[in-house]
């Protein structure tokens, strides 16, 4: 196969590795912003989930467009949580008050549900001149934060939650980026030190990079289905002591990119680690309503601190973060998000706003989305019906696609694939054979990114290298999104898979001593 | 008048007066982030436009809903400009566009006219699945990229513009953040320094501060309707090269805070100062479509650059800001904005490309208005009459206050007002005595500081003082928005001008032997 684009992706990665007539113009002209001057944190930013296999699938994408011949007609973005991307409908009634807090006129429509009225005119009193076009307070309008607190008091079965605790935010990435950026101070020893799974969601990876704090890893155990060990929490605590100052505890339940949902013992015991070692821990949820297997259950850290008495409820100091880009909702466009600030000081908080604040505010429609995902329509309300039948269509296909997923990939030789419990990925560990690593070296670039970058020139699948997730020495994954409607995702399977022993029978033939 | 409230707006402004207790809880746990361990960038962020003095009137304001007695009886917020807040009704075109593109069923209604669907059907065909719940592209959707070079096109009589120079933002504030953290490298004496107007839109202090990179002060020349005199330019580079390395030159016209709009021959000077020293300009034209003056014209720095020769268009490095928030649409809710990026090296734009993939994108719904507000209904569509009354009447109207304001406040004593020749706001001088300003030192907050505090409480006119923008020492200015309708404005100029005439005598009274 041609190398000539595996190079690109490798001079992508190579910081180092560029040519000076480019930072300079035609006309020789010196410029002042180049590769040499650029921000390094910027230069040491990673983020594979739009990295370089996705800028070469959108690129081969292009050239079918344009009636360039490959051996496949379509690009399947497998790469990214983008449900609609991949064909899922909108929830109606989500659009609904969205579009009557765009166009309130449609409020004297006929053609829209009284429900879906009464949460827009409830939205619109809270924004500046009853319109979407205000800025709304730095921290979110007031009705959409009191309904956040309604609804997290609804799911934790009583745990109280306080609306001024809750922070609108630009998907939950802008939330996340906002609370670390607090979190990162001292030098040298006293650098903070952020401790995340591996593998981890590469904003995590990404943020501290551009903040310059120290990422400590924690490895997830894949043998036992991703689970989080405290023993290794504390192994990776310890030894970061040596280096920095490790105060971030980051936990993703469900997990992405690993699909596990933590068990309730877990959290507990997570929670204990976090309140010995006074660790602040961050605790990304988005995926809170994405649980598929059914010996697991979502439960939310907030809820477990609670019930762990007030000792810890009162002292450990948790953020949670929540998105309407997941879910059954998966409007990742609106860029809608929150998170509950919980046992932070008051004078911090005050820091976080004036912080916010620069920034103005979330945009205002994408508050009005995160207001229908955490206040759907109820049992009795016209809509209800419509809403429930939607979600649970798209539910129930995830569960299904989930399943399968895992079903298909565990009966390929060289691919073991731990199951689904939740999220929207699979994060299968492939076997890469020794000629393939090799091969991979010489080329610069990770041996998964070698697999990746050939599915995706042999198959049109594009899906994310392990390497772009974090992975224990020696091993090799992929991430791939089990969103592609059902028969199309079995066919991208049975695609995967019929390329697997191709490539392990290509790389075993370059073995053979006749070759 | 008491002084307890005083001493709170201080308290917020000093960071290390902070009290041990608050950082701790009631149970007396040591917690991890408090005021000591807080990220010290963070800490030096100042913005002042939602800064302590709207946090008192958005406290005032609530009091006065719980039935609390003021000698007022409403907060009237002339801190932000944020129209629709107050009551500038949205552009119709536009939220219709915006509502059929997130309830595309509304594309079969007859209540929405064809112009509007044709444009909502075509940003929808760019978007991932056809819907608005898609992530776009990090650097927007295509299709609207598209739109906007065209309109840069045509507003620049010609000037090419490459549609994949263009990058959606989060609003204007988000692209500015983006571009500066490319451009902050470097340490102590290399360290990057970035030119500011003085006064300035707080935005640039803060991501400066956040950033820490070396703020660059250049002094607008109040006395010259806040012209911005090159040599004044020339003196702040030099100086600054003693102590950092100054390579980057921003510039907000038409002026915020000032209104002032910069002359073809001004912009030539800064052109020509840019190419010499090879600074990267960063020009923040959100208030292009905000022109009052019949003697102003708003000159793109693009156009400006072309015309001076292919020596100079093709060397500059130049980056311009626009957003949905201003204008005559005054959009600020969505979140909408783009940046334009001319002669970025490759591999630069390929590494802000990497920084706002994190991000994943804009908002789409975001993106949509802006696509409106750079392709509006043209003359012979079926929305064009509509759409032409809408802005006039919006733009009229802004014009009207423009001058209004400005012959008010110049017949106060103590009072001195440039003209408002574009932008939203004035930026008067004001006389604040002797006595107040040593009165304000020893409740250790800035004179003008204390003015604003005074009026807020005895009028509830929220207005944001100079010291927030940066002023020349000595001097002390407010700025207010010239927003509210055209009779509230009135009032509200009245108001301040009994109460600016009460101060004055009130502390020149302090100053009678006889008391």
């Amino acid at each position: 196969p041609a190398r000539s684009p595996w190079t690109e992706v490798s001079a992508y990665n190579n910081n180092n590795n560029n040519n000076n007539n480019n930072n300079n113009n035609n006309n020789g002209v010196k410029r002042s912003l180049t590769m040499e001057t650029l921000n390094p944190n910027v230069k040491a930013v990673e983020y594979a989930v739009r990295g370089p296999i996705v800028l070469k699938a959108v690129e081969i994408e292009k050239g079918l467009q344009q009636g360039m011949k490959r051996p496949f007609e379509e690009v399947i973005k497998a790469n990214i949580g983008d449900a609609h991307a991949m064909g899922q409908q909108p929830i109606t009634f989500l659009r609904q008050v969205v579009a009557l807090c765009t166009c309130p006129e449609l409020l004297e429509s006929p053609a829209f549900p009284e429900d879906a009225k009464i949460r827009a005119r409830r939205i619109l009193q809270g924004c500046g001149g009853k319109s979407l076009g205000s800025y709304s307070d730095s921290q979110g309008v007031d009705c959409i934060r009191k309904d956040i607190a309604a609804y997290l008091e609804r799911r934790d079965q009583g745990v109280p939650a306080n609306w001024e605790d809750i922070y609108l935010t630009t998907g939950a990435s802008d939330g996340i980026m906002s609370i670390l950026k607090l979190l990162v101070s001292g030098q040298g020893l006293s650098r903070t030190g952020v401790m995340i799974p591996i593998p981890q969601y590469p904003l995590y990876s990404a943020a501290i990079s551009e903040l310059e704090a120290v990422q400590v890893n924690y490895y997830l155990d894949e043998e036992h289905c991703w689970a989080l060990d405290v023993n290794e929490l504390r192994r990776a605590y310890w030894e970061a002591k040596r280096y920095c100052n490790p105060k971030v505890l980051c936990i993703i339940n469900p997990g992405n990119p690993t699909g596990q949902v933590q068990s309730r013992k877990c959290i507990e015991d997570v929670l204990h680690f976090a309140y010995e070692e006074k660790l602040f821990v961050m605790s990304d949820e988005v995926y809170q309503d994405n649980v598929y297997s059914p010996d697991c259950q979502f439960h939310s850290f907030k809820k477990v601190l609670y019930e762990m008495g007030p000792e810890y409820f009162d002292s450990v100091e948790l953020t949670s973060f929540h998105s309407t880009s997941k879910g059954y909702t998966g409007e990742c466009g609106f860029r809608g998000g929150y998170m509950e600030v919980i046992n932070m000081a008051a004078e911090v908080k005050a820091q976080l706003v004036k912080l916010l604040s620069v920034r103005l505010c979330p945009p205002v429609s994408g508050q009005a989305a995160m207001d229908v995902v955490v206040n759907p329509p109820q049992q009795g309300e016209p809509s209800y019906p419509q809403f429930l039948k939607e979600k649970m269509l798209v539910l129930s296909a995830l569960a299904e696609k989930a399943k399968m997923t895992e079903e298909i990939l565990n009966k390929v030789p060289g691919i073991k694939c731990n199951p689904v419990q939740g999220a929207m990925y699979a994060f299968p560990r492939i076997f890469i054979p020794p000629q393939a690593i090799e091969e991979a070296k010489a080329l610069g670039m990770p041996p998964d990114m070698l697999y990746c970058l050939r599915l995706l020139e042999e198959t049109g699948i594009c899906i994310v290298p392990g390497s772009g997730f974090g992975q224990k020495e020696g091993t090799y994954h992929f991430r791939m999104t089990i969103l592609p409607p059902t028969e199309k995702l079995k066919v991208l399977l049975e695609k995967l898979s019929a390329f697997h022993i191709k490539f392990l029978e290509e790389y075993a033939a370059l073995q053979e001593p006749s070759r």
